[in-house]
């Protein structure tokens, strides 16, 4: 039986998408075989490659202005990748500190660039983001690196920030979670496993003016525009899982596109962090106007109760809620996939679970 | 209808992997959701990832002097990691030359280190092995790589050469093919997508002492020494290629084994050759003594009757024949996957459309 699964990535995924690939999993587009088994350069497999770049281009309303790409290693690996194909060495960039994958960024870059940190939230407990109007790129900056929303910290910027170098967004937990003007950016790159599809794939989407920079010691496969001058394939990429983002951006077609998308991920934050508010027993350490629709961390008043908690909720269908190992307490990561009924489900155990036991 | 498919890679699967994956797709191990779709650190998922590494160093007879390590980026990326882990700027490093992956794995190491090619059977149209006993790594050399088994070529070395410098192999298209003595080989990298699952998962294993040599500007996903100690879970591992490869050692082991799947895999090349070489109509160009068990490559008498063939055969249900767009004519990969019972059906087609046509 499924249960409502609140992982935060690998994470829940379109019912829909699972049960299409089900279906076809030993026999796909009438090929005698699965999509797994075929050449990547088959002419089935570069239409669907090709329609899963078609429907993000779409739904992101993308122009001949940028380049999008499928690599492999994740948003870790353009932890490195971004700074070997945009400066050169001994550059300055600048990086804005809100929290865990924030800092971890901040690491792999001090290995190829001078980074300043232009904004750091530690102070804070990573409970906020900086004030809008308040972030600038410095002088000489090869770009502005942030990161939109902080899975562990729950932290969320509620603005695009405007500065003067190319801004750079880790978007792995937000990407299409609503309408984005992608020309403020430069560069964004995600990694697939929470809003996009399985594990394995990174999407990079960047502006034309910005290829042709990178190292010569930039691994090939990392290199944007040789990926780009190869429609990704430079080497053989991770075909189900491609085939399986484009399913995914099928689904949010048909369920409404991002406007809708954006609506729904509203009114499930909305409830849980109205849920949370409306109660003494539970409580969220973010700063209101930086909350997270992705990713909602939640205390419990009584800590000794967590073990408890998540025994019921498990009993009740309600699965991976267990806060990240290096914050505690309770994470419900609420991603495009989650229903409105799952959100509704967990507020509704919270509220029985606070009766029974505060 | 499933197809015998002799696709090069990513390639046929075993079908026993398919339809168990394909059962438990949407609720996996009792979790109420897909292995998809949860954590690559949860207690399922751990026990799963550990359990295929466990078999695959049962099956290769690995002991502690061997990390295993499971990354992304395919053999093309280890093209960078190997020369970026194994050498210091201004290093020497030996390649042997056997064809279109060997020369890709030169090039890319060019940019990272002094390149002595020291075997280069480009003069005979990449159609041989080097004479066993003939391999030397020259002075310094911080390694000597080679390509095993050349699949474009179908040129297959029949031995494991004995050089002074550790031995690395691009082992992507006959890994678990048959049994090998670890011991004599440095490093063994393989992409998956040919004998142990889908594409977008590669397997390294690295002799310990070998570790701890990365350049700084190692990206640290390829770094292997911090992805030895991350368990190779220093960022989101591709999980579902994870469990796939698993699900496809289990089936090599109930199967027989590496000795079993030796005889299978022999006996189908046997059986391939002895049609082609029976006839005057096909032709094989590779020496004999470097002959792949892998990948096939054959000629047609008449090269017009070539999209006849084709046809033919796809219309028999055989497909993915067609020889790689760099040398032409056929091309049958008869990776661990394929039955007995393809490679006659193939065999048998090809008898039958020489009687028909030559």
């Amino acid at each position: 039986m499924r249960v409502y699964n609140f992982a935060a990535g690998p994470a829940t995924m379109p019912l829909d998408v699972l049960t299409r690939a089900q279906s076809e999993l030993t026999d796909w587009a009438d090929e005698g075989m699965s999509v797994m088994e075929v050449s990547h350069r088959s002419a089935a497999f570069v239409r669907t490659a090709e329609g899963a770049e078609s429907r993000l281009r779409s739904l992101l309303g993308l122009g001949d202005d940028y380049e999008v790409l499928f690599l492999q290693g994740g948003a870790t690996g353009q932890f490195s990748a971004v700074p070997l194909n945009l400066t050169a060495p001994g550059a300055t960039v600048d990086y804005v500190n809100t929290g865990a994958w924030s800092a971890k960024a901040i690491k792999e870059a001090r290995k190829y660039a001078q980074v300043r940190v232009v904004a750091d939230e530690e102070a804070t407990g990573y409970a906020s983001a900086p004030e809008p109007g308040t972030l600038a790129s410095g002088p000489g900056a090869a770009y502005l690196h942030y990161t939109p929303n902080e899975t562990i910290g729950g932290v969320e910027f509620g603005y695009v920030p405007s500065v003067e170098a190319p801004l750079v967004a880790d978007m792995s937990s937000t990407i299409l979670s609503r309408p984005i003007d992608v020309s403020q950016f430069g560069l964004i790159y995600a990694g697939a496993q929470k809003n996009l599809g399985p594990a394995g794939l990174c999407v990079v989407i960047v502006r034309t003016d910005l290829l042709g920079r990178a190292r010569p010691e930039t691994p090939s496969v990392w290199d944007y525009r040789q990926m780009a001058a190869a429609g990704s394939m430079l080497n053989t990429p991770p075909t189900f899982a491609w085939y399986l983002l484009g399913l995914t951006l099928e689904w949010i077609e048909q369920t409404g596109g991002l406007s809708a998308m954006a609506e729904r991920n509203q009114a499930k934050a909305a409830m849980l962090y109205a849920s949370i508010d409306g109660s003494d027993y539970y409580s969220n350490p973010v700063a209101p106007d930086a909350r997270s629709w992705m990713n909602v961390p939640f205390l419990l008043a009584d800590p000794s109760r967590e073990a408890d908690f998540l025994a019921g909720a498990k009993a009740a269908g309600l699965a991976n809620l267990e806060g990240h190992r290096s914050v505690g307490g309770m994470r419900a990561s609420i991603y495009n996939a989650m229903p409105l009924e799952g959100v509704r489900a967990l507020t509704d155990y919270m509220a029985d679970f606070e009766r029974h036991h505060a």
